[in-house]
């Protein structure tokens, strides 16, 4: 697949018009999503997407309704996840798509899966759309981890419909998409139960999916429906959504690619260094005020910078990392008036309770957590003419090492390098470990945490920023450049896997939650699994699905 | 090293007259470790263990110190872990071992590493036996991860003397004997800081070393020996350790191989059955009662029975992860008395403070622990005449199923198959997750934990305990052998790697703590790259360590 993906960028934009495999019915605070998967839409050459089962390209569409109805459908306070087919809800993630992929694309592919189930599983809490997962037909790996990250599951009992996670006796891989983690650690199953389930191909239906916590309601086919709608008004009834709000349409994103790997967005750029394996990512600062109200910002809509910045960012990462695969360093930078970035943030932080701020910090929330998540070595430069302020100051403290240009730089007439702490920092933008980064920071010295809170609003130079903590190194005109030359060339020689497994374990210091756990745990084993000849070999499970024969495996145990 | 292993049995007994890399002179309340390896006493051929660098062998013999300091030496409260070597405390693992060593070895290897740090992590907390490092000379790598496993470090301020991390620059693998996760989590160094640390091959000496919350004391060397003593008296101050207790030897197990590959202890049996790929372990009750008091199970000593079965266990367990490769599922089976198991039990519980019980108790919770992390698939078979009572109806929860004879057997004539609960399945001996195995089986539903807790003493018959939810399956005559036996077919069918991923998520649901989060997390990442290319590979830096030929990697994130 190699040759394929050089060939291919993966484009995570795509929009309603242009869905292959999703089909979603607007009707007041109830909307119906369909996954109706088009055999024949793969995002690759070389497999059938049968049985409504999925790739990269299914869950690229699945992300774009899910942040649509955030932002699109205000009015919108449940969601009926349901099959548009008519024997099966979803097979899961497609066998010959993963037997033929990278095992780079793998993981890619697993992450970003993870990363659109948690959005829809926090939608409820969060955003006050809540997720039922409407189950007729085999739902078997991929497909019963959709229903995982519902809020609610109905099962139909027909005595066919089941609930499944074949991996393991099928595949010799794991359900790797939060699967093995919201069995035990959401729905609680019991272990011993769990590990029944996990081996039985054929799943689990009717009362038994209940009894073992598998599905919350088991109905009769002729009550289904009914059951549906009876559940979806009690969870659209818990909502705090507003029912008369108009939404604001997300437009098309303004992005233009070189032909030497940039990307110029109208906020976010980014350089390739294809030589020293270096991305440059910068982000510019609004250079106009901050809408007055919210009334104003609602009319500038996808266009206000604060939503903007959000979503190209959010692309340039994905881009990254999943079209980029040998760059091995992201270096954040950010350029303007810091002043400006602060009041934007602050218009949304003051309005929480409007659904469009509301919508707005937590999709910052999302971006930002997706950084941390990258598999690139992150660093930000804190350079004269630079806007670390509220969110932008967010990178600061979500990369594995920042550097900080002290005073004035020869020739160089920009305002000298600051960083600004907003009420941002404090709270609204947790990390996966439900900590702000600053907490996770200073884990050791939470009373750092206070200090750098009494500094909200100021301009920190260096001198100050280091003494707070707040970054890595700070150096003058002298030393910068060679210091951040020798740092970026040490780490592009060191191994890439070396590195991902090194930042996957730093980066997550203190409490654990179920997303840490999916994304440490559950893929890390899973990661391990890919690699393994028992799967993946000539011989393995994964490589032979399909064939009729089953893999062979290497019985020793590790 | 694949026919070595088959050649060589590896030996998990040892005593102190045998050891070859340890020294420990006792001398009141605080004893003094030293590590002296001998270059040429490696457990295989092909490396020497040079600098104090380890092999598995040095660490079995660092875990019979940690143990006879527990059971022989109640006298000491404070540990003092120091090198032997003039210019070098420890280069952690040894890099040609790990190199030429299977993918199998390199994981249990660490597995046990970690299991060993963990127990004298615990010592100072659980037992009153503090332990401190003094580090002198080069402390890197595996080294470091000594020191970090300890109460107190002190370091050197010589002005070369430091501590390190360098396996990502140097040899393209992590820390992996819980290095990173300790960085973070124990000793809450901030993760740039963290990052920075990791990257340089030459580690950080000095009051850096200090400033960054690596070590906790840096002293001239001048006054260094002044302030071990120092430090070891504070600690021992805080032990409530007796002072005038005598100790109790851990004389040799009994323990016979046979040529089939049986194993028969006095209290345990180890059966193989290669064909099946099965290893049946039986637990066999005391015959006779428990001691009358504490007075006489000290007498007893080593061979009172819940001592020895604990020993004996553990020996076993080792045996099975290490020399039975192939053995993928283990049974485990107890025959005997249950009354006579819980009556033993019941004598160090109600001693807890004292120091014997206290420490039978304690090494009750290790072994159990070595049982939940040991990578291949566990069942319990409750067969009549069975005694799964207290410490022996924890290995019920502790596996992956377990299955339950209903009612008399035809032919049969031992008691019908029964299990009982003691006050040990409510508390003493946790999990990793700090869970009880109970409170981790009912995380959906707490209050099942309760409705046991109602039946504690009683000998649960198959249909009462299958309804408390204490066990997985519950057969009659007519049905077990089949039922059994097609599960342990289907078992032994399975990728191991699979089932090793899946059991790793499914056994520790509920909280994290630093230990759930080494096996789990850090581990997981640490295999995953002991297999790739990147660090193992022809040209991975773990092959060519040593040859002046730097590692050669694939660029590709993943």
């Amino acid at each position: 697949m190699d040759a394929q993906v050089a060939a291919r960028r993966i484009d995570f934009q795509t929009e309603p018009s242009r869905y292959r495999h999703w089909r979603v019915e607007y009707a007041g605070e109830v909307a119906n999503v369909f996954m109706d998967v088009d055999e024949t839409g793969g995002l690759f050459d070389g497999y059938e997407l049968k049985l409504n089962s999925y790739d990269l390209g299914v869950d690229i569409e699945l992300a774009d309704v899910v942040q649509r109805m955030r932002f699109e459908h205000p009015e919108v306070k449940a969601v009926v996840l349901q099959s548009g087919k008519d024997r099966v809800f979803c097979a899961g993630a497609n066998i010959r798509m993963l037997g033929g992929a990278t095992h780079a694309h793998k993981v890619n592919f697993c992450k970003f899966t993870n990363e659109t189930r948690n959005t829809f599983e926090a939608a409820g809490a969060e955003s006050g759309q809540y997720w039922i997962c409407a189950v007729k037909g085999a739902c078997a790996g991929g497909g019963y981890e959709l229903a995982l990250a519902c809020d609610h599951i109905i099962l139909t009992d027909d005595g066919s419909s089941s609930v499944a996670l074949p991996e393991v006796p099928l595949l010799a891989v794991l359900p790797g998409t939060g699967g093995l983690t919201r069995v035990t650690d959401k729905r609680k199953v019991r272990r011993d139960l769990a590990d029944v389930f996990c081996s039985i191909e054929e799943g689990v239906k009717g009362k038994r999916a209940k009894d073992w916590r598998l599905v919350d309601d088991v109905v009769p086919n002729t009550r289904f429906a009914e059951t549906v709608q009876k559940r979806a008004a009690e969870f659209a009834a818990k909502s705090k959504r507003p029912s008369d709000a108009q939404g604001v349409a997300l437009t098309p994103l303004e992005r233009r690619f070189g032909e030497d790997g940039s990307v110029t967005y109208s906020t976010v750029e980014v350089e390739i260094d294809r030589d020293k394996r270096v991305a440059r990512l910068t982000v510019h600062a609004p250079r106009e005020d901050a809408p007055a109200d919210m009334a104003a910002l609602h009319g500038e809509g996808a266009q206000s910078w604060i939503l903007r910045a959000a979503r190209e960012l959010d692309d340039a990462i994905l881009h990254l990392r999943n079209n980029e695969l040998e760059v091995g360093v992201v270096v954040f930078r950010a350029q303007g008036d810091p002043a400006l970035v602060a009041a934007h943030e602050k218009l949304v932080l003051d309005n929480r309770d409007h659904w469009l701020a509301n919508e707005i910090v937590l999709y910052w929330k999302r971006v930002l957590k997706r950084v941390d998540l990258t598999s690139r070595s992150l660093v930000a430069l804190v350079e004269p003419g630079s806007c670390f302020a509220g969110p932008l100051a967010e990178l600061l403290f979500a990369v594995d090492r920042s550097y900080m240009a002290e005073g004035d730089f020869e020739g160089d007439n920009r305002p000298v390098a600051t960083l600004t702490l907003t009420a941002g920092n404090f709270g609204p933008y947790p990390m996966s470990n439900d900590l702000t980064r600053l907490e996770t920071r200073f884990l050791g010295e939470p009373e750092r945490v206070d200090a750098a809170k009494a500094r909200v609003g100021e301009a920190l130079e260096a001198f100050d920023a280091n003494e707070l903590g707040l970054v890595t190194f700070a150096y003058d005109d002298i030393d910068w450049e060679d210091e951040v030359r020798i740092f970026l060339e040490e780490r592009a020689s060191f191994s890439p896997d070396a590195m991902t497994g090194m930042e996957a374990n730093l980066r997550f210091a203190g409490p654990e939650t179920m997303e840490t756990r999916i994304f440490g745990r559950l893929t890390a084993w899973q990661n391990w699994i890919f690699q393994r000849p028992n799967a993946v070999g000539e011989k393995g499970a994964l490589q032979r699905y399909g064939t009729g024969v089953r893999g062979e495996f290497d019985m020793k145990r590790v």
